[in-house]
């Protein structure tokens, strides 16, 4: 018999989903995991290099492969990972699943829970890893990797406990019959759909991949986790944390796998149509992100490509909301799929409360603001990182062939400790609202759009046209009057897309907040669901009621 | 400012939907809505005959038509219903919408439980409707179109209340930032997902599609109700009660619309691919349900067709095992989607509390049960009601030329009260575990199968391979060994299916109830949705959460 260890934890972590008050189990401070702990994980993270990564305890590999490139050294990680056959992952998932399966929900959030905490011991690991292969800065790297992954996961536990426990496991139904009852025993049993596939992405390789990870195994199914192969080793170290604590405590490792692959050998399609797969949660582009919500009897999660709108209407402090603006576009080079891209300013400008500002003027404001903040060398390079891959950095370059007005042009990042960095500052384009074959794609990476509008009306009506048609996870909104705030929210919200009015200060809409902000909302084209509403961890089970004549 | 007049009853339903018991809104007995319901329901039922059905609140009708017949006397109704192109339909429900959307939840659900109100004064009526379209008895029609729906439209309102107010609708979320903290102003919407449509089926055109039509409603989609245009009435009269009381309380009747058609010229499909409807749920057979399924960009609830199975292992009294099986096979001619088919009975027979009885003596006491049961002038015509349509008779007239051993001969219905009434009575055929063509299509009607098996675990493996490959709602086994009870538990709930266990006496495993049964898990062929279970609400609308600088 299990004791439930982390009870509290998960009790409060239910509480906190419902509530959505501020909410969290693993402090985002580095400072608040000891003083040598960012030292002690670099080292962990150096010793990993050019070697075959021998943390998982998995077996029975074809061959080991790995071909990842910091973008700060452009230099090869050098590590090597197992690479195993599709269906040998599936089979082993399968055999180790009933186990699993016909353990309590209880019993295995409170394991799940104590994989987190082996988790957070990586931490640091995982944030150099992370800074390695993905080009986050140090410090996003630990915090979205770090604590911000991990109360996700404990979010998408919670859930599942909760959702788990919604039924009695057993009752006596009883019905009046006159002078007489009729009795029944029944029992509720929420069964696992099969073996879960996570599919990750190259720029945020934990923090969006744990949530459904969690919330398969929380659930009762095995899962499989397929890193993107430019971004293996911080879901690695995470998985096999996750092995150990399994195996400790009497349980397969298999019940969670990694599936590293290569450019040249990918195994992702293979392993989707694998009829052993049931669940499937993708993060990445839209393209492949269709193909996935395609696929005939599979239950699907996904997270792909949008493009968010800044409609700017009218402001209180027009240097406060710039400030906050170019650190949004520049956070990460425009690498999170939260990042700002279009901002709808009307042709007659807007109002502040030191008057009125003329269209020109707010691009001016907004470009120096940028430049400024990019030029600063405390915040600078801290701010952009380096960008993943090759075709960001091109994209960037080119931004100049769009055939916008370019208002400010990108130039090669100046990192001081990572003179080898790839990066590029961003580049700001003005078009018109004529110009939508321009601003209905994704530019991914550091490239914003000023559109001029004829009025907010104009720039509402385009911005609800974007996210209803090519999808949005967010949308911030500048407005001192209560009509239009009203308006954005009712016309934003019917396409199933968030608004973030009037931030200034330390509060960027890119954030979401694990208990409280919804991730995605799976109502509009950026994807199909939503960390962690309770359709995120529903999907994943089936309730099935037996009954049975009571004393038979 | 509304009250909430019904707040206890949405309460108590909450409850009762999460602890399963015993839980009842509307007394199944006639008896408990007055001595004279019944007589002024058929008054009022013949009053419509031979006319225009006039009570709905719609307008700009293109024509009247109508082809309802019934099994029973097998003349027309004479009822014609106003006909809507499908344009003007999803028109006026879009046009109805936003007023509906913009209602809190309680108010929509206070609203909704008032029309259950209303309902329940036509309760006689509905039923006499329901009894000349689709054939089953009185009792079943009162029962099943009266307070068995209205029990299942109260959980859908409960449900929806409940995951309406999951989270708050507004709060403060404060960060502490060491010595101050950040604050935002926080508000979460339940955003409906647009226009429903509800696809009724001939059989039970009340029971089946007030889940959705009430889930639909509750979660602030207007919707569509379309008929099978062969049984019209029992559902049109509902949509009018529910219009009548939604224009009392001003709202618009156009959020519950009758869109009737006729079998020459079907709207099911128009309304299925139009732009403007975004849920649908339907009940009926596969083939269309797996087209409705398929459908890109629509939210789908189904039931569809499946093959039910019995596991007859060991019992303790074969009489009582017998004569609950003879009920369910007969009642109402097998034309429940909860019906048992397929029964698999070991080749060497199953042992009994008085010892053991071989496979023939087993089938000699199932057919010595229904013979009994069929040819009991109390219970007879009444239990098995009437055949809906001309197909199901065919099919049930062409049960010999299956290919199977013939151990009882349907025969014609004998029906002292409707002498005219399209009926035959259950065939019986003995086929071995090899017949799989026989014995994995739905026969749809009074057609029953006995498998002679090698053993259970035979009579196991196939019954669980038949409700994942062709779906399956119940399961009903017999067994007095603890130990085959799990197996049979755990390889069937393994495919989704649940079970029921030594059914005798006054229970059939035909009868889902309301607040304690799931009807369809949802979670094999048979259908993707539930009665009703969490995600059969969920996927109605979508969580979306704004944020705001406080004091912004």
């Amino acid at each position: 018999m299990f004791n439930i260890k982390h009870q509290n934890t998960i009790e409060n972590a239910v509480k906190a989903n419902h509530e959505r008050a501020f909410y969290s189990q693993y402090p985002e401070h580095p400072k608040a995991y000891g003083e040598n702990a960012a030292e002690q994980g670099e080292n962990r993270y150096k010793a990993l290099l050019q070697q075959p990564f021998k943390q998982l305890l998995q077996t029975g590999e074809t061959s080991w492969a790995g071909e990842e490139v910091s973008p700060y050294t452009q230099e090869a990680l050098g590590i090597t990972y197992p690479i195993f056959s599709p269906d040998e992952l599936v089979h082993r998932a399968i055999a180790a699943a009933p186990q699993w399966r016909n353990t309590t929900v209880d019993v295995r959030a409170d394991i799940l829970v104590e994989t987190l905490e082996a988790v957070k011991e990586r931490f640091f690991d995982i944030a150099y890893a992370t800074m390695h292969t993905t080009g986050q800065s140090f410090m996003m790297s630990f915090q979205a990797s770090g604590p911000h992954a991990n109360d996700r996961a404990l979010e998408a536990i919670a859930m599942g406990y909760h959702e788990g426990n919604r039924y009695p496991a057993s009752l006596m139904w009883e019905k009046p019959m006159g002078k007489t009852s009729l009795q029944l025993k029944k029992n509720f049993r929420a069964i696992p759909k099969g073996v879960g596939l996570v599919i990750g992405c190259s720029t945020f390789p934990v923090w969006n991949s744990l949530p459904g990870i969690y919330a398969d195994l929380v659930t009762g199914n095995p899962v499989i986790v397929k890193p993107h192969p430019k971004a293996i080793l911080p879901i690695a170290i995470v998985v096999a944390a996750i092995q150990q604590v399994l195996q400790e405590k009497g349980f397969s490792p298999a019940l969670c796998q990694l599936a590293a692959d290569t450019s040249t050998a990918l195994i992702t399609k293979t392993l989707c149509e694998h009829p052993g797969i049931q669940l499937i949660d993708y993060t990445g582009g839209s393209a492949f992100g269709n193909y996935v919500e395609a696929l005939k009897n599979k239950t699907v999660f996904t997270e792909k490509a949008g493009v968010n709108s800044v409609i700017i209407d009218s402001v209180a402090d027009i240097d406060a909301v710039m400030q906050n603006l170019a650190f949004s576009v520049s956070l990460y080079s425009g690498q999170m799929c939260t990042a700002p891209q279009n901002f709808f300013i009307p042709a007659e400008g807007i109002t502040t409360s030191n008057g009125r500002l003329s269209f020109d003027e707010v691009v001016q404001k907004f470009k120096d603001a940028v430049v400024s903040l990019v030029n600063n060398p405390k915040m600078g390079a801290g701010t952009l990182g380096a960008l993943q891959n090759e075709n960001t950095l091109e994209r960037a370059h080119n931004a100049g062939k769009l055939g916008a007005k370019v208002i400010l042009e990108g130039q090669p990042l100046i990192n001081e400790e990572f003179t080898h960095a790839r990066g590029c500052t961003p580049s700001i384009l003005e078009v018109s609202s004529n110009d939508k074959h321009i601003f209905e794609q994704e530019l991914f990476g550091p490239v914003l759009l000023l559109i001029k509008t004829k009025d907010t009306h104009e720039s509402i009506q385009l911005a609800r046209q974007m996210a209803q048609q090519h999808g949005a996870i967010t949308c911030a909104a500048y407005t001192t009057s209560p009509e239009m705030k009203e308006k954005i929210t009712e016309e934003m919200n019917g396409v199933f897309t968030p608004v973030s009015f009037n931030f200034t200060g330390f509060i960027w809409v890119n954030q979401h907040a694990a208990f409280s902000d919804f991730h995605v909302t799976g109502g509009n084209p950026a994807g199909n669901a939503s960390f962690t509403n309770p359709e995120f961890i529903l999907r994943r089970f089936v309730w099935v009621g037996n009954r049975e004549v009571a004393g038979s």
